[in-house]
């Protein structure tokens, strides 16, 4: 199978396409002539994938006037988009206006900086931090309803995020989905797979080939290079092409060459469509790979359940804010739990790989009742996070040295109390106060997860592609979102993909 | 001139190879149709690059009865192999043996794993460790000479390393041109630059495009884009084309994209042609980017001299091993002077920040004698290195506190008679008890310069390029040397590139 390469694809495109004088450079080509094309449709701007960034950029365009299809691979819409937690940073916000927080894009930028080791673009985090509450209007605009109360996550110096009002991203992508849906002139493709680009004679991407009705299986070694599915037709893209496909935390070839120590059978809170096929795609023609090797784990997973699913939640809001995870042999704390993913990460896979078990992370009654009703809800009813009426049965369930247990959750209570951890460094003084004493208790096993990949295709602050040939934008290519890189450095901060995801394809949609 | 694109020159070529039926297809080509090229020459291998990785895969390859040319867009032959230090670091190897230093090629792999952060690709590493011997008797046959004694670098388990007899790359490249160039079936192209791959209709690289008489201009802002210089020719490559044209440390661009900490003005100790051309055309033949993240300091660089210059040698061999380097302003040790690359060059980055000054690299007389008389001749000529009867003096000369001085290297002459250094964990036990004592004594400023790319393009154990689309080699493209990625991980160990390039450079020419 390994051998149905792109190039076969191609002939098998020509040929549909009526395109047979291009059979002879079938080989060597990294896209198609334009001339040679025959299109099946006729739209203004095509955008790959159908998340955040595809939605902002879609949204963006049609209000324009523009005619705009999203191209989405997989059965549903959405892509992780519609699973995460809906967590979404911005800079100088309303209700930060209201709860009277001090902000600036100076402080994001260097809480950026610092969880990325300082290898951030620069340019571009300004742009999030400039455009943050245009993209926050426009998908209030669009119907997006979100929990009253900031988030404040690990790694920001101060509450600057909204939660989606559902806990989920589904309540920001299916209001946008929506709102597209309703304009004259936008369409969507699901079950449909980008497989080239068309280009004009000044390499203008001006069209794209894709096979329609095309079935996405998890169970190839490879989907990009091993699925034959779909029938080929050609899309025209008067204006362009914006490419918003996501990261590839679910590919296991190119994640592998980044880092050997990630082996195939490793989890990540992505969907499985999450490959690297478009962005090699982009590579082919020129753009530019950036920080590639940069991969993050979040930590606030769980190892008794598959992908992002209903604990991540819960330790982002209840766990990691007001509570404490511990060593699941000692009974004692090992990190701050609000330090940036990457440290925090590092520092749970060392009580893993020491303990051969993983983290316990806890939280009491106050703090559940301090986040949304469903967040907790959805944890307890999968059984990934459990209820007890005391620290002893907590301890016994997870066979934690209670005496020692016990000892921990006084001395954070005194921490919190006296407003500073002394032991691990974290900022009890923004945990408003919420000391781990009244019953009933929550718990549930810790695990870092694959979570998101910080590298991709270079592009200016006009979320144009640049060109490895000629360090210039490639006419008529735009991308925004996970499949882009820089903004995020070594190590992205929480809540703060949705906002590069709007904004950029919000810039991609104003500038085509 | 940034318009100037390869496709542009795609065209040129095209035409003067009368393929003008392909001029249709100019916009979207990566690479030239074979069925429309005239071939200026016939070669059974073409080599690109003239260092290391170059030479010992066309010396394999010619005493194998082919026909090769080796392609060198500089007026020089040699790359950076031939300025470099000449160090080579060999598993097992015979000067072991007779010094009775017990080494294992897993001891060389956790060495190499450590100080690469252990995202290493280890079936790399391996073949290095397992194919070293052969690669040294390689350039022996060649007539390279070495010193007698064997090297001890930072981040080395035990002393591994061979130095070159005249304590410079020159004495290992110098002797494997002339034995090239003696050879019926080898040619050797200067001023030749590489711009596009022929491809037959299976995909397999059949040829080159170059440009003869090129002028590489340094004063450009991106060589690879804007210069139009030079005669296309196309070059048939009947078993295949090797890519071994070193990293990128000079290529402003790109290395920029990956730490933007990285000022265009940065110095390098690579030479000017150490660009990104070779590399990102091959991105866009569909070869997978490996860890172009990581870019490495030399921290033995000093800042009274551009580049490699004459002072890196002496601090390599003598002052890192046989002596210490101090904060300008205290006069007191901040790092194991032996610690691997990455270590060093950000300890003496927080240095630099902290005092606006440079560390200053301390030995005395007995460390000199211990050293390639050349090396130090070298140094002292160029004034980058000075000499002085007294401690005093060499305080005065840098403005160091001479009291504080004075105790610093008492402690550490202690360590050294005690076998321990308890500050900073120096292997003192490995300098054979040199201490800092007997007149004159050398002191020279220090600062890391960029050195090394350790990221690239994904090659298997067969040194073949393997392609994105297919997960399987490109056939007919092989690659060795810098322009690979993945062998040394996040940070490279001193007098492991040389051995890189050689292995891989050879089993290029076993496998072609």
């Amino acid at each position: 199978m390994g051998n149905l390469t792109r190039r076969n694809f191609f002939k098998m495109g020509a040929v549909s396409a009526g395109a047979l004088a291009l059979g002879t450079t079938a080989a060597n080509a990294v896209a198609i002539d334009s001339k040679g094309v025959k299109y099946d449709e006729e739209y203004d701007i095509v955008i790959i994938g159908s998340g955040y960034a595809a939605l902002s950029a879609a949204i963006t365009a049609v209000e324009k006037g523009n005619k705009v299809v999203i191209v989405e691979k997989m059965g549903r819409l959405g892509g992780n988009s519609v699973i995460n937690g809906g967590l979404l940073a911005v800079v100088n916000n309303p209700k930060q206006k209201k709860e009277g927080i001090k902000d600036s894009i100076d402080l994001y930028m260097e809480d950026s900086m610092k969880a990325g080791r300082y290898i951030n673009h620069p340019e571009l985090l300004k742009v999030i931090g400039e455009r943050g509450n245009d993209a926050l209007k426009l998908v209030e605009k669009c119907g997006a309803k979100f929990y009253e109360k900031l988030s404040h996550l690990g790694g920001h110096s101060v509450p600057r995020t909204y939660l989606s009002a559902n806990g989920s991203g589904s309540g920001i992508v299916l209001p946008m989905l929506k709102y597209f849906q309703k304009q004259p002139n936008g369409t969507i493709k699901k079950r449909t797979r980008f497989d080239e680009f068309v280009l004009d004679d000044n390499g203008r991407v001006v069209g794209v080939k894709v096979r329609e009705k095309y079935r996405f299986d998890k169970k190839l070694e490879d989907d990009d290079s091993e699925n034959k599915t779909g029938k080929v037709k050609y899309y025209k893209a008067k204006k362009g092409v914006v490419l918003a496909a996501g990261g590839f935390s679910r590919d296991k070839f190119l994640r592998e060459q980044q880092d050997p120590r990630i082996p195939a059978d490793t989890d990540s809170t992505n969907q499985p469509g999450a490959t690297a096929g478009v962005l090699l795609k982009a590579f082919e023609l020129g753009a530019v790979p950036v920080q590639l090797s940069w991969i993050q784990f979040g930590p606030w997973a769980c190892p008794d359940e598959k992908g992002f699913g209903a604990a991540s939640n819960f330790n982002i809001n209840a766990t990691f804010r007001y509570g404490i995870s511990v060593n699941p042999k000692t009974g004692t704390r090992f990190m701050n739990e609000l330090a940036d993913r990457r440290t925090r990460a590092q520092a749970m896979f060392k009580v893993i790989k020491e303990t051969n078990s993983y983290p316990i992370n806890i939280c009491d009654q106050t703090a559940v009742d301090k986040i949304i009703p469903d967040i907790a809800e959805k944890a307890l009813k999968s059984g990934v996070v459990k209820k007890f009426d005391t620290i002893d049965a907590l301890a016994a369930a997870y066979g934690l040295p209670v005496g020692e247990l016990k000892n921990t959750i006084k001395k954070y209570n005194d921490f919190v109390k006296n407003g500073k951890d002394t032991d691990l460094g974290k900022p009890v003084e923004k945990t408003e106060n919420v000391q781990i004493i009244t019953a009933p208790f929550y718990a549930t096993k810790g695990v870092p997860k694959l979570h998101h990949t910080m590298g991709g295709l270079k592009i200016n602050t006009k979320a144009q592609v640049i060109s490895s040939a000629t360090k210039k934008p490639i006419p008529g290519l735009f991308a925004a979102g996970e499949i882009t890189g820089g903004t995020h450095g070594a190590s992205r901060l929480g809540s703060c993909s949705i906002p590069d995801c709007l904004v950029f394809g919000m810039v991609a949609g104003e500038n085509i």
